[in-house]
């Protein structure tokens, strides 16, 4: 195996396999198999197979815990967002694992190294190879360092209604006091207007308005939420 | 919480609950929520979200392991055939399960405690409580008595090729020699048939015949399975 892999494991993660096997048939793609068969490698379909029970696992019991007020329905499109080949391959290249993955000659030469479907899978039987080696426990420490900062960023957030996006953004390091002021109502009863203010800590953050206080606090987190995105970049 | 259920569980299953309230939400059905809304119960849909991927990867492990030469297409179809809504709700039946979760009066009237679809999110929110309240490896030990016998005994193996299913089926409690012979062949070269024989400890328990040995060799698994259950019975 690649010694540069073992060494970007330990460097940024802390991880070192004792059945260095499981990380090499993790990294093996099955085009790599099939243009080597008397090598007699097996490819990282059933590590596939294992890791993606294993990530669906660990992060239903984060979102679980997390959003302890949330009903099923958005927990199930959170961990629908997450999990997912978009999300996973971009995860892979991250952890530069798409530098390492052995492929055949023609799945190389057909770019299959970018492959967002080969990516994802590749790190799916990388969290099933660390199962097997180390456990769930280990899985978890990886996954919070590579993947639970992103939803704790809102990465995720599209899925949620905006003001528990604001709430995750601005409490991701600690309690954050977030208030909801209603400003002004006006016009008819069957055309009434609410504004809405929100603060954090006592400081205006975002303004919205609405035909019911609900719609105008939505809207307030939503401007909220996307001016504290504007100035971290 | 019915003192029934905790007898049942604690009788047949050898499960006692920490956190009886996570036992209560488990059995509680979102319609009865609706109609006693002044009692602030929560249902057991957030529970439910968390035991589907229990189940998932507990399986997960148990066919990896189980399956150590199958690929992993047949894997997925198999966990499919087993976390699936029919399989679901037949186990929580046999748990009897029906019996204890709560429902509203409209829930109740229109059949609700034999549908299916709330069946299965039972036991599932069941699988959650059990995972929240003792941990992963309890799970695995309530699994063992209520769903791994079934995969052992072939009941999910129409997934499987019968040769697999048979050789699971009659090592289920130990090691049996399994052997198939070829009796004979014969016909001209371009449509030649062979005829092949299967002894389990040099019992013959079966024949088949094919166009090759392959076929012929997965009839006589066939007809031994079947000779095998229908004697079972």
């Amino acid at each position: 195996m690649d010694n540069q892999l073992n060494n970007l494991l330990k460097t940024n993660y802390d991880i070192v396999f004792n059945q260095v096997e499981l990380l090499e048939q993790a990294f093996t793609h099955s085009s790599y198999v099939n243009e080597h068969r008397n090598l007699h490698l097996e490819d990282n379909e059933r590590l596939e197979f294992l890791g993606d029970a294993v990530l669906e696992l660990i992060i239903s019991r984060y979102l679980y815990t997390r959003f302890e007020k949330e009903p099923e329905g958005k927990l199930t499109k959170m961990r629908a967002a997450i999990v997912c080949e978009d999300s996973l391959s971009k995860f892979a290249k991250e952890c530069s694992f798409d530098q390492f993955v052995m492929l055949g000659k023609g799945e190389e030469n057909s770019n299959g190294r970018t492959r967002p479907a080969l990516l994802c899978d590749l790190f799916e039987a990388f969290l099933g190879a660390l199962y097997l080696d180390q456990g769930l426990e280990k899985v978890v420490c990886f996954l919070r360092q590579v993947v639970f900062p992103k939803i704790k960023a809102g990465v995720f957030s599209h899925e949620m209604d905006h003001k528990t996006a604001l709430q995750e953004v601005l409490q991701k390091n600690g309690d954050v006091q977030i208030e909801y002021h209603l400003l002004k109502e006006d016009g008819p009863a069957h055309d009434r207007r609410f504004w809405i203010e929100v603060y954090a800590e006592g400081k205006l953050i975002g303004t919205g308005t609405g035909k019911s206080k609900k719609t105008a606090e939505q809207q307030a987190a939503a401007v909220a939420l996307e001016t504290y995105m504007r100035e971290k970049r």
